[in-house]
């Protein structure tokens, strides 16, 4: 058995992705592919789910479905690792090996002791080709097989394994099935986890990550601009191609999401264009199943926090925090938002201990499980934060539905 | 001995003045002059005396000396009655009848069974007639008689009577004095409370009320013009006249304040000029002794707050609440702000619930005093709000001086 310090090695080199969503396919598929990943055998891996199963008791457990829905497709190990910290999963890896994929390492899945996260991708209708055929780009969708994606996560959660399909990211071609088991908790992400409304009814809970223009843009000149030489009109150009699509295709999902993660340009500095400094807002919808959602000081009242004063001392420019009611897409939702960024653990505390309704079980967890994946992408500032929030509160979901399946049915 | 309910009886009628600082002298004296006081005997007074002094312990106890600086000159009823409420003490009146005052109603001085208010304006060096000598207003720091000022109030501080001058405010002239008894608790209001070093020197607390040029305006605009019939001409005029002096002899005060109480326009109307909804600031310095700043939420952060979401329903234009460190005259400050007014107990009581550091006793404690004097003007607003966590802070000074002569020493 894997020991909890090598897991964590593993991992870090599997984390990359979750804050580079337009990083293309080679580079994304190369996070599935680290040297150092340390493959369980098959009688590892069984008796290792024989144990989880007895940890969590009952074999007829309800097994809890997460969407998560983004424009980066794939690839969100990040947010994943935060998940199997959180979770006491030890391993995260794609699956491979003892788990039967035929390819092992051109698989799209990542798999942890606890979780299976079945990328979106792999439910692609045409491949690169058929898609040069088709005309459409594979944001449409009519280029994602709805009805498969229906049919075998329905399977998955009554228990049964499904032969999934793997869309290539490198080759664009769609390569032979690979077998997925259902474990605990079943979390697929990607670019249309909520269009059809079959397996929304599957879900238990969803996540939308929206990444503004501004942000996308500013990352994409970063990395395709300063560090590839590409120019800004080609840049410019790639962004404006793919806009028309992803907003009538993708971006209508942030009303079905029970919370969206939004990722905007910084107040805090004007005019800021260089996306380094960020403003993160985690749109909570009121009235979710097994979901209370995190607040500031004082539920349903709006304030603003600025913990710099004499307790903190913050570089410029600062740290601010937002905390109020709001109507999204007409539904009443509470707005949690963090401007700015983290300069050391004293801050993380404090602002933790002001925090209410985030999902812990002791005081300082939020600021344990961050500061375990300080170096991943976005541990720093609200993209980091309230992915571990989410992680903490998607755990009290679980715990909330395998602890009362009446709630679950009842969903 | 007067029933409580009597006593509160009476203060309802000579409570009208804290909010209306320009009012004329004749107006403000007549709220000296309730027909339905009831006026204690030598007797009476003495036993109340000797009484208070057992309550209080060892007769030693030091005298504790608060001013008050604020352009309405004499007359803070209501803020008096406030410090009653919460001090305990049952009565609260003009001085007169058993206490010697040789014209009885045309004393400037309050009592209550605790306290003593002395107006300022009994130090002023000449008489209506004698200032169009001098040629100089009443603001100027020349016609105050800052030597017998002080020399009085160390007197009283040590625990000896003095005969205070009376300045007449409906004849403007200079009556017999009046004999003042030390209470233990002493309070100078009126213009020039900070202006000399001695007198400064022997305060143990200092207040400012600070009313903005544009409410100062807008409350003479809504008497003067509307009720009495003058011109905004001759409105703006008269302000224009009096200004220079307030500003030079006046206004610097401020700086000397442990706390400055500031009424201004509302921001939660663009635009308002009517001077209805307010604006107040409660500008409190640190590191001064036996005073710890009230806090909203989180000491030393910058706060917003507006309570008017899922949990209480506030009428247009709401409430909101501010509070952070800020330097105010070279000096380190806490600001706690409300803007807006209250509808009803239920925000009272949530808003008290969520501030610290107020000096209350029991929780409700704020809310009830508030609610008790909830006729007179302003208890719906921040100057009540913020008057009564001044009277609470101010029981709270008392008592940690008379618990510690050391500390009172030390000042």
């Amino acid at each position: 058995m894997l020991t909890k310090a090598t897991a964590l090695a593993c991992a870090v080199g599997t984390a990359q992705a979750f804050l580079a969503p337009m990083a293309p396919a080679a580079l994304r598929t190369s996070t599935f592919a680290p040297t150092n990943v340390a493959v369980s055998t098959s009688s590892k891996a069984a008796a290792r789910w024989q144990a989880l199963q007895m940890k969590l008791g009952d074999a007829d457990e309800p097994i809890v479905v997460i969407g998560v829905a983004a424009d980066s497709g794939c690839g969100k190990s990040t947010f994943m690792r935060r998940l199997t910290n959180i979770f006491g999963g030890s391993t995260v890896g794609p699956l491979g090996g003892g788990f039967g994929a035929p390819g092992g390492w051109e698989t799209n899945t990542l798999v942890s002791d606890l979780t299976t996260v079945i990328c979106l991708d792999d439910y692609h209708l045409n491949d690169r080709g058929g898609r040069k055929v088709s005309g459409r780009t594979a944001l449409h969708t009519a280029e994602q097989r709805f009805d498969l994606m229906a049919e075998q996560l329905a399977a998955l959660k009554r228990g049964d394994s499904v032969k999934k399909p793997i869309y290539n990211h490198v080759n664009g071609t769609l390569d032979e099935p690979e077998e997925i088991k259902p474990t605990p908790i079943i979390i697929i992400e990607g670019l249309h986890p909520f269009v059809d409304q079959r397996v929304r009814d599957l879900l238990d809970f969803t996540i939308y990550l929206d990444i503004s223009d501004e942000i996308k843009f500013a990352w994409k000149i970063q990395r395709d601009m300063l560090e590839r030489g590409h120019s800004l009109e080609s840049i410019q150009a790639s962004i404006e191609a793919r806009k028309p699509d992803f907003d009538a295709y993708i971006a209508p999902q942030r009303a079905q999401a029970d919370v969206v993660l939004q990722v905007l340009p910084t107040q805090l500095v004007p005019d800021d264009t260089e996306g380094k400094i960020l403003r993160t807002r985690l749109i909570q919808k009121e009235g979710v199943a097994n979901f209370d959602p995190a607040y500031l000081f004082d539920e349903g009242s709006s304030i603003t926090w600025v913990p710099c004063g004499r307790k903190l001392t913050c570089s410029f420019p600062g740290i601010k925090f937002a905390y109020g009611p709001d109507v999204f897409f007409d539904n009443e939702v509470s707005v949690l938002e963090m401007d700015g960024q983290f300069d050391n653990l004293q801050e993380l505390i404090y602002v933790e201990s002001h925090l209410s309704n985030i999902g812990t079980k002791f005081y300082g967890e939020l600021t344990q499980n961050i500061l375990k994946l300080s170096d991943s992408p976005g541990s720093n500032n609200g993209t980091g934060f309230f992915q571990s929030v989410i992680a903490l509160k998607l755990r009290e979901v679980y715990e909330r539905i395998t602890s009362s399946k009446g709630a679950a049915v009842a969903k």
